[in-house]
């Protein structure tokens, strides 16, 4: 499968995420082969490789980009958030990820959850032999533990019906904003960068993974009623409820209390109500504010960037925005 | 709960034993408190301890033993074992282990799997917190890569009649050895032991683990007919042959054909009948022959270490002596 198709315009970074997939591929080394072959399959099956592009094009900001290890600490990076999605769809009990049949449906749960934990330590395997500054492997241990801390959180507030937006914010930014900031953090910093200004590339990675979250959690609710397909249905029956239905409970309470407080009963109809409740009590528009609050925290704080790079700037500039702002 | 009778003759021991898990208790912190308990009450539900165990006495052969350093990397190693025992539970869907109710019961799969993999996590901060030393991180990884290559080789030669000795060895290596070769090895090299004692220490500690598990799972299939309760019952059903009966298997396959070849469906006569079996064609025999050799080994190591902390050396021998001719 190619490289996403968000990426050809940028052919020099499209080169580098094929030898991050590459990296990532020839790091795994399993006594069977089909597993073996199912999760390089995974690698290549077409998500966007942001948390990787974010650590290439950071490292270009620093004195002295070394593109080797770039691109093994970008391996880093997406096996660990391969690892996630493999726990994730064991939890979900996914039968497809991207459109490739998971782990836990194609073999079984034990291979998930033992393929899962080899991806953590493939994921370590590649920064130690990339990096010698054990400040890089115990900020990567502590991003670690925040992105499980966020996991659990998020199953702590399961089926809360008065879930605040803090405790939202709060669950995203383990969950899904600590590996966006370490990516950017490790890009400068590995490279050469100061620690100044490494500490406001990982402010703009976490701004840059709150927004594309909450962007995330938004599209779920901006497609057709028709086509309300499984993430957003099946979120909701497992209790996970995301800003746009955090906010629009705020306004309406009433409404969505005898829906939600089916759980894991809810009905496909019931599920289109909720849909129809979020729109109507601005749960979406609501949400596109914080969305765009965090957006403009991420581009104001890459202008602020030092500027002798200025070109590098520039293109994350651009592409910061084209996903924060994406349709779909 | 106490620490394991096992350890009362060695009270300083036994101590540092305690405090190993009050900072294994006091490293994890979940927003969820129920889940915190829980993964406590299993930190303190009587293990042996025995990984720990092992980085304790090996730091008191080295010169310049250092206590505090020493308790967080055996917290470090008991961590990381609870880690695999919380995974190994999802798979097995055990209800209890050691008596306490499993996390994956208590509360559900997913709790399971995320604590599982913020133990990991755990493991690596109190390393990184407390060593400085890249080379003993590396060496962790590579260790935790061969426990889950051998997990993953574990399940890859399940319902295979025809599992070699040898394969059985390499997935027991990686399974458990692994890891007391890793806590012999950082217990006397990370307090200052030289490279080539280390090297030696680590030999020690694979030997062990395997006498060990070879132990282990001969008593599964040395209790009396009558009380063959889950572990061998479950084991055998899911798949998973151990050394006796890989070596009954080798005395007479027609025997055993037809029982496993039920696989899951296999009933508690059938698993009594490959009980009697495993007896009767001399598995257990054969398997203590192996269980002697590396017990020996074990054994003949530890005496060859240097004799400037000639207590401390008898009391491993001692210690190693008794775990592995140990009858339940």
């Amino acid at each position: 499968m190619e490289i996403h198709v968000m990426w050809n315009d940028y052919p020099k970074l499209k080169k580098e995420l094929e030898k991050t997939l590459d990296l990532m591929s020839s790091s795994i080394s399993l006594p069977n082969k089909d597993i073996e072959n199912t999760i390089i399959e995974m690698f290549h099956s077409g998500g966007k490789l942001l948390r990787p592009a974010y650590l290439l094009l950071f490292s270009k900001l620093a004195k002295q980009p070394d593109s080797k290890k770039s691109i093994a600490l970008a391996a880093a990076m997406e096996t660990l958030h391969t690892a996630t999605l493999i726990h994730d769809d064991i939890i979900d009990e996914a039968d497809l990820r991207r459109g490739v049949t998971t782990l836990q449906t194609k073999f079984d749960k034990d291979v998930a959850v033992y393929s899962g934990d080899y991806l953590f330590i493939v994921c370590f395997k590649l920064l130690v032999q990339y990096t010698d500054s054990l400040r890089s492997i115990k900020l990567n241990t502590a991003s670690m533990e925040k992105v499980l801390l966020g996991e659990l959180g998020q199953m702590d507030t399961r089926y809360h019906m008065d879930i605040t937006v803090d405790e939202y914010i709060q669950n995203i930014s383990g969950k899904t904003a600590e590996l966006f900031a370490l990516s950017c953090f490790l890009g400068y910093f590995e490279n050469g960068g100061s620690k100044k200004v490494a500490a406001n590339c990982r402010e703009i990675g976490k701004s840059i993974g709150l927004a594309f979250q909450i962007v995330d959690d938004i599209l779920d609710y901006s497609q057709d009623t028709v086509s309300i397909g499984k993430p957003v249905l099946e979120d909701v029956k497992q209790g996970v409820y995301s800003l746009p239905l955090i906010c629009a409970l705020k306004e309406n309470k009433a409404y969505f209390e005898p829906l939600l407080s089916k759980k894991e009963q809810m009905t496909d109809e019931d599920a289109i109500k909720v849909h129809e409740g979020v729109v109507q009590f601005k749960g979406v528009e609501k949400a596109y504010e914080l969305a765009d609050y965090y957006t403009e925290e991420a581009l104001r704080l890459i202008q602020s960037l030092p500027d002798n790079k200025a070109h590098t700037k520039d293109t994350i500039y651009e592409i910061t925005k084209n996903i924060l702002t994406r349709q779909n």
